[in-house]
């Protein structure tokens, strides 16, 4: 893990949540979507090909476990799981529990007007709700 | 693979490329992106964590195998890959080669525009190039 820093815009836009398969567990701070980030921490890493064969199977087991966890934690009836990049170059996946109602359906939420940020109450509850939720058994 | 029939959005959307991986993979029809489709063959997923173990290991690793042969064919500088289903709730990855002076550049592909044909031609060869070069291994 030496060398691998953060992205400065990863780092603004997010709160830390914790580490799993040798990756960082970011939340989005934004309270329109239950919105995770997951960031391998290795530089120089810009395509999830990039990882190696142990290294993908790591990070891809922790989507699953992510995935569906949050699925069940928020009740959402649709997750969307993307690594994208184009405008934050290092490789991070975005896991994101969509619902009907929220401001970006059925279209894609990147991109669509700015971030509504959690209060300090709220960020508290709720790093510590995905912490005990979704990081306990590692 | 019984009981499963392709979503007819995306059977209309699209070429068929071939089959690896327990997925069917497809050519967006849309001269815009090299945009390829995977489509697990069974009915009634909706979600990536909906696959089992042994599926999942075998989706995510044509994932990897598609995104960096798709990359080294087209030589793009980024690419896309996300499993969305906001529209179509039948689970299928995108993979898509994305470049600076795309239409949709940085933001995402999804929503933007209309998608122009290839030319039957262009269909042809691309069909039987992805063909030999994605899936010859299999």
């Amino acid at each position: 893990m030496t060398d691998f820093e953060l992205d400065p815009r990863l780092a603004q836009d997010t709160l830390e949540v914790g580490h799993i398969a040798g990756c960082r567990l970011l939340l989005m701070n934004d309270a329109r979507y239950p919105w995770l980030i997951l960031v391998p921490e290795r530089p120089n890493l810009r395509e999830l090909h990039d990882l190696s064969d142990d290294e993908f199977s790591a990070v891809t087991g922790a989507i699953k476990h992510l995935s569906a966890g949050l699925q069940a934690l928020t009740e959402a009836p649709k997750m969307n799981v993307a690594a994208l990049g184009n405008q934050v170059p290092m490789l991070h996946i975005h896991i994101i529990a969509r619902r009907p109602d929220d401001p970006s359906w059925p279209g894609p939420v990147w991109g669509n007007g700015a971030a509504v940020a959690y209060t300090q109450d709220e960020q508290n509850v709720l790093v510590a709700t995905l912490q005990e939720q979704l990081l306990a058994a590692d």
